[in-house]
């Protein structure tokens, strides 16, 4: 039996045996082609998870960077452990739920990597002097102005990075335009924040559309930081931390260099998508969703399979390097990419394009798996994911959910 | 405290009190203004779902149909019972789990309205005897085959519906196809299976762009199902129920003729994109997400919300109607429209367009609400739904999750 536990406004299911992968439940070690694995399911090669953990934690180390890898891939306590080769270490996260979850858990050192608002404050204070470190992130005068009055009515001090745009013209402030020098000097001169760093997201890697784009990208990206942290140097402003992370950039960089911290968090699963920019090969894709054909249409070059919207999410993929590239890469199971095109996703049915001879190949009852365009959004669809190793499940994670 | 209970492949939290509108928790009775709701949040106006479920029930009954709406949309007790005026009454599922939960809680009519495939039968034939009527969905010989074979095991007898395919061509058989007749015939024949009627969805209707174009599909639709049923009945197969439902197509219908029995279902809460097409007028649309503003950036027109893809999903709008619809209507907190573009959605960030004065009005902190483009895909995104009236929350409802 599972426990349930509540605390602050997130819910999750603890495993009693999280740390280990002893699952004594049904559905364990039976292979992932009997029905009692009900479809559609979310399947995790952990073989290929800790290959992609244990990559990414050592250019970490080689560059003498600190690895502070973003958990909102996975949100979940083992992945996040095996991140850190089986310890707890500093995260990123992208909700205070997943804030709340992990320093639960004993990861004790986060930065929360989404501008905070004013409503947020409450919350972010309750959970600050629990851990050793929680960094939040700013970047307007808004924000400072909602932090100086928290801190004016005697409540917490908070450590921020001020996070600069590099590019993806997203959140950020615009490291050459002189408000933003204005900013990060009110920043180290007030007394109600911490001013740790500096942060940026090379989010706009995700339109590149080979390995050479994505490298000039990462190029970008520390640059940004560093211009900044140079003309700030010049005014006096010193020890600031430069937080750099993307997973394409983080990828085609052989080493880490001109930045102190890495926050990747994508390629621990990677998928579709990274494949096809070429953060990765599809084989190193660790995630896919488990599906049954439950129809066949050879007249019309149609099959059905039991994953829909709900089971993959509608993320379009990348459809700037392959306009045909649908809502993700059909397999068997044993992950062998398949001459069929996902093409259409209502709620609960996904429809492939195929020809005659394939669908004849794969009746009503086969099952397939698909990887997915976009694992983050994929694996939020579900409340628990089936681990697997050659071809059998052998434990059972669950992400923390919601905000 | 709630109660977690787990039964079958599907787990729910159930509230002391579902059926009424009391909640004593934290977050009831404030305002959706209030921090302690926390951001992003899916809102429900309870008096609106209330009369979206009137109207369309009203019309079934004048119309003299059986009423099975489909409750994927929602996916809650609550909304189920007031789909039927408080009452429970024969529902249309899209999971096994949704069959399982709703069984569980008194909807003992079921149409579980996607194609059956083998894998599924023991946990079908599982629930089927627990309730009065459990429909199965069956497009294919392969499928049939399936089900004999379960039969000759000794095993459950299922009512089953073939599946027509009225233009939309996803799922269900041609109507105008030999083989579908001779599918048909062997339905009726066999000791294997109870044949109980011909089912379509008409969800070509997604496609139209207006009323008239809606209303020429609603004429497929029902004419696809009684062109086929004539032929049966010309081979003396007689007493099939024809079952329709689409959203668009119940809409723009005056009353229901030709056909025995209607199953919409996004009527309940509608969304932007049945306004967009015509379905509904934006004032019908029961759901939103409430986000806050966490960054503005005049000089890029731009301004950020927290409501990503997690909190809305990615599906693309009435894209064929409206190119640059986005990803929501963003409204404030009045639900009056707003002159801003929600155009890109990353996990947790939604980056808003807006011109410079829009977004001096609606400074960091500020409340919005985002009416979705497709609410059945929003609503799954949430663990719980907060319940409005007059802008305050006033319960708490928990869908049904998984498969």
């Amino acid at each position: 039996m599972m426990r349930t536990h509540s605390c602050g406004n997130y819910q999750f299911c603890n495993s009693p045996a999280f740390h280990s992968y002893e699952y004594n439940s049904p559905g364990m070690n039976v292979s992932i082609n009997n029905p009692e694995i009900t479809t559609p399911a979310f399947l995790v090669e952990r073989g290929i998870v800790q290959r992609n953990s244990d990559a990414m934690r050592e250019k970490a180390r080689q560059s003498g960077v600190t690895f502070r890898p973003h958990v909102k891939t996975h949100k979940t306590l083992e992945v996040a452990r095996m991140q850190f080769g089986g310890e707890t270490g500093p995260v990123t996260v992208s909700t205070l739920a997943e804030a709340e979850f992990f320093a639960a858990h004993g990861f004790d050192d986060i930065t929360y990597a989404v501008p905070i608002s004013p409503d947020k404050l409450e919350r972010t204070a309750a959970l600050a002097p629990t851990i050793k470190r929680l960094n939040v992130l700013i970047d307007s005068f808004e924000a400072l102005h909602a932090l100086e009055e928290f801190h004016r009515q005697g409540r917490s001090v908070f450590h921020v990075f001020l996070k600069i745009d590099c590019g993806y013209h997203r959140a950020g402030v615009d490291p050459d335009l002189p408000e933003s020098l204005q900013l990060a000097t009110a920043l180290a001169n007030s007394s109600a924040v911490h001013f740790e760093g500096l942060l940026t997201h090379a989010g706009h890697s995700y339109h590149a559309r080979n390995p050479q784009e994505i490298a000039a990208i990462a190029r970008e990206e520390t640059s940004a930081l560093t211009r900044f942290q140079y003309r700030l140097t010049e005014r006096g402003i010193n020890r600031l931390v430069r937080s750099i992370g993307s997973t394409p950039t983080a990828c085609v960089v052989k080493r880490f260099d001109d930045t102190d911290e890495v926050r990747p968090g994508n390629y621990v699963f990677f998928d579709a998508y990274q494949a096809a920019i070429g953060s990765c090969e599809l084989s190193q894709c660790a995630v896919s969703v488990l599906a049954t054909v439950i129809a066949g249409y050879p007249q019309r070059g149609n099959l059905l399979v039991d994953a829909g919207a709900l089971a993959l999410s509608k993320d379009a993929g990348p459809d700037h390097v392959d306009a045909e590239c649908g809502f993700g890469v059909v397999c068997d199971l044993e992950l062998r990419q398949l001459p069929m095109k996902l093409k259409v996703l209502s709620q609960e049915h996904g429809k492939v394009e195929a020809d005659a001879e394939t669908i004849a190949r794969f009746p009503v009852g086969t099952r397939l798996r698909i990887l997915p365009n976009h694992s983050c959004l994929t694996a939020a669809m579900y409340d628990a994911y089936r681990v697997v190793e050659n071809g059998k499940v052998i434990a059972e994670w669950k992400p923390v959910r919601g905000w």
